[in-house]
């Protein structure tokens, strides 16, 4: 164990640099420690849980400063220890002077996450709600929100564990199966096994499946606009972020470097990449923007292959988006183009836009299927969408595991062998709700955490 | 008017960054639109003032965050009003979503100061109790935090207040005898007057001569670091700040600019600045360098002239320090000198430091001498210190009011123009409690306070 769960620690809860600030104490003298340093009506010791007290914050005979103090007494509060939350006023010199009288009598720096790591140990939360918390904080669209908001209720815990009961049982009559091996009993049904097992199965990989959107919507859906040089994929940009973020020019090969722009549409985060244009150049400088292109293309979701009106190629050489990318033809300058029903390429199979970045016409229908490519509504109504990398490693191991249990059943291996791969299912999906943990995944996922929460 | 005061108003009261954000709701409505959007175990309306409560804030049937309320009810709030402070979790989209379902509900966005604002309208503090809640907000040194916590405590109005119930008294008597002006009689015993003017008129000098003390301890002591290219300036600087900030080479004029380093020593803020040496140049950038030494030595309150052992220049040329400034001769790289006692200018009145820039001697005997030229202790020991500029142009007014009315007792002037000067007098202490005051003044007041305060 790297911290000591049993002292009392201090941090501030929220930023400093507004007209008030919150610090945070928690622990068995969390209480104590607050009355040595807070000179009120009534020592805090005396007062309910769920409370509110005016008074002053003393360094000896000094008046450090006038606050409120919210008291919260075991277990109810966020940590189910004893909390007691230090309204200030907002200035550093407070809070910093507020921290050291309270480390000076007993308390301890909290480190990052300590606060929801308590939480979590006092069973108040399971691991994936309080990877959730993080999240919640982290979050900055509508969209992101209702996924971490979900998650923090619990709402993929109690399926999760749900699903791990199941397990449990199915494992404890295969373990049976074991002590009367000589005997050849099964007293799992191996029919009712594999009907489970599918079950799970489907639900592990719908929620594995889930995290190529939650992943878009936590982090962003990243939109590349690739072409060749010219084509007006700055121009475009500028369009959608509504700004004037990419240099325009008409110049081919203005844009060196991918630029990004971030833009919240409907509540979903995007994440809008103007790549260099492709194409052949010497020049070293173009070259390094044509490779940042590439890059790009791999990890975007929606890649907008952009043209102009009476282009000829038909079809997107250099690049072959994967399954869980979408690939648009966007067919630029029909302003300036006679007739687009010229449009020679038009018979390929990438569905086409036919836009002018410059006037705005076309962009509308446009942006409209950008929101259908990413339907965020499953995350409104409360669905389960699986956000986290850690989760979904650990959905696919599981998944891997069930696969391989369901091969086993089919060649019918024995109740040891097929318990192994159950336990490993069982073990996956433990990790993720943190029934099965060690200290070292605690540490890197709390530190991971501000200070304060 | 510009706010309209009777509005349900809110705010954050915390920065946003941290693991909690505090959401501020106060009027007459704040509890009502509160219970309009929280979902907890009973309605707020229900509940008693100084207790907290746990719940869900929602926006319709979506859970947008779980928080815990602190409930105040008029009077026992910081503004008077029906008080909500909303604790939620620290991400932006949250912060924003809360407040904008609070406006839909009939709340408006809180101006700069406006809670502080209400709590003086509603007679909690006066004006300059006020003031120093945004003072503590800045304060950012023990120093600077005494002064402005001392104000906020109201040590400052009470004292304003006696010295003005006072004159309260005596301008009734000088209007009593307005009444009876054919009569010739004289209410007011003029040498109780000319006493008790002379009584006001030392405390209002003590309080104004303390401002250049209060603003340099609010601000930071300045001191600049002049002299002849190359004498160790800014190896002074690096020694004073403890790092390598300034730019150091043995070529003359090597500082072009001023350069200005904060450091806190023993609850004080100092401000060093490094300035470009004063010497004849045609190099126009030095000599602009020049023109912003002159400035800064203008500005400083302690002026070290600094010169290399052997100099032989026995006056500070090109400038004179005023009568709230201090100058100090610095003898610099003592270590490379044989002999200081060749000091050919020792018998100059300026005091003089031996030091070593390079090695550090003689530089912490230096540093004493600074603590003692800034003495704070008066700052720690609550003594009533102006550090408002605004405070400090009143004082002055009223001396000036207050020596013309001596004068007039002298040459025995008629009550009613003495009245005069005593209204004058009573109107320019006023103005600091904010007895009197204007909707323009605490216009001004309040808008350099933070949102949420």
């Amino acid at each position: 164990m790297i911290f000591n769960d049993s002292d009392t620690i201090v941090a501030p809860a929220t930023a400093v640099g507004g007209a008030l600030c919150v610090i945070r104490l928690s622990g068995k003298d969390a209480i104590a420690i607050c009355d040595s340093i807070f000179q009120g009506r009534k020592p805090l010791n005396q007062a309910k849980t769920a409370t509110l007290h005016y008074g002053n914050i003393m360094d000896g005979k000094e008046v450090v400063d006038d606050v409120v103090i919210s008291l919260f007494r075991a277990p109810h509060s966020y940590t189910s220890e004893d909390t007691v939350e230090i309204s200030a006023h907002g200035s550093r010199y407070i809070v910093n002077k507020i921290i050291s009288l309270a480390t000076s009598h007993g308390a301890r720096l909290a480190e990052a996450g300590e606060f929801t790591r308590r939480a979590f140990l006092a069973g108040k939360m399971d691991l994936s709600q309080a990877e959730a918390v993080a999240d919640i904080i982290a979050s900055s669209s509508h969209s992101a929100h209702a996924i971490a908001s979900t998650q923090m209720r619990g709402a993929y815990s109690g399926e999760l564990q749900a699903l791990r009961e199941k397990l449990v049982k199915i494992a404890s009559l295969l373990e049976l199966e074991l002590d009367f091996a000589e005997e050849d009993v099964e007293f799992a049904d191996r029919e009712e096994l594999r009907h489970l097992l599918s079950i799970i199965l489907d639900r592990v990989s719908s929620l594995s499946d889930s995290f190529s959107l939650g992943n878009a919507l936590k982090e962003g859906v990243m939109v590349a606009i690739a072409g060749r040089p010219n084509v007006g994929k700055s121009t475009l940009l500028n369009r959608l972020a509504g700004e004037d973020r990419a240099m325009v020019s008409d110049i081919a090969g203005t844009t060196r470097d991918t630029i990004e722009i971030t833009t919240n549409i409907d509540g979903v985060i995007y994440r809008f990449i103007d790549t260099a244009g492709l194409h052949s150049t010497d020049d070293q400088l173009e070259q390094m923007g044509i490779k940042r292109t590439e890059q790009a293309l791999r990890k975007a979701r929606i890649i907008l292959w952009m043209q102009e009106a009476g282009d000829t190629e038909s079809s997107f050489e250099g690049f072959t988006p994967t399954s869980d990318q979408t690939m648009l033809r966007i067919v630029n300058k029909i302003d300036l183009a006679g007739d687009i029903s010229d449009d020679s390429a038009q018979e390929c199979d990438i569905p086409t836009f036919y836009i002018s970045a410059k006037s705005g016409k076309g962009v509308d229908t446009l942006i409209e299927e950008f929101k259908s490519l990413t339907n965020a509504s499953a995350a409104y109504q409360g669905e389960v969408i699986v956000s986290s990398q850690r989760h979904y490693n650990a959905l696919l191991q599981a998944r891997a595991a069930l696969k391989s249990a369901l091969e086993a059943i089919d060649i019918g291996i024995s109740g040891d062998l097929l318990s192994e791969d159950i336990r490993q299912i069982m073990y996956h999906v433990g990790t993720i709700t943190g029934e099965i943990t060690s200290s070292e995944i605690l540490q890197s996922i709390f530190s991971q955490f501000c200070i304060g929460k």
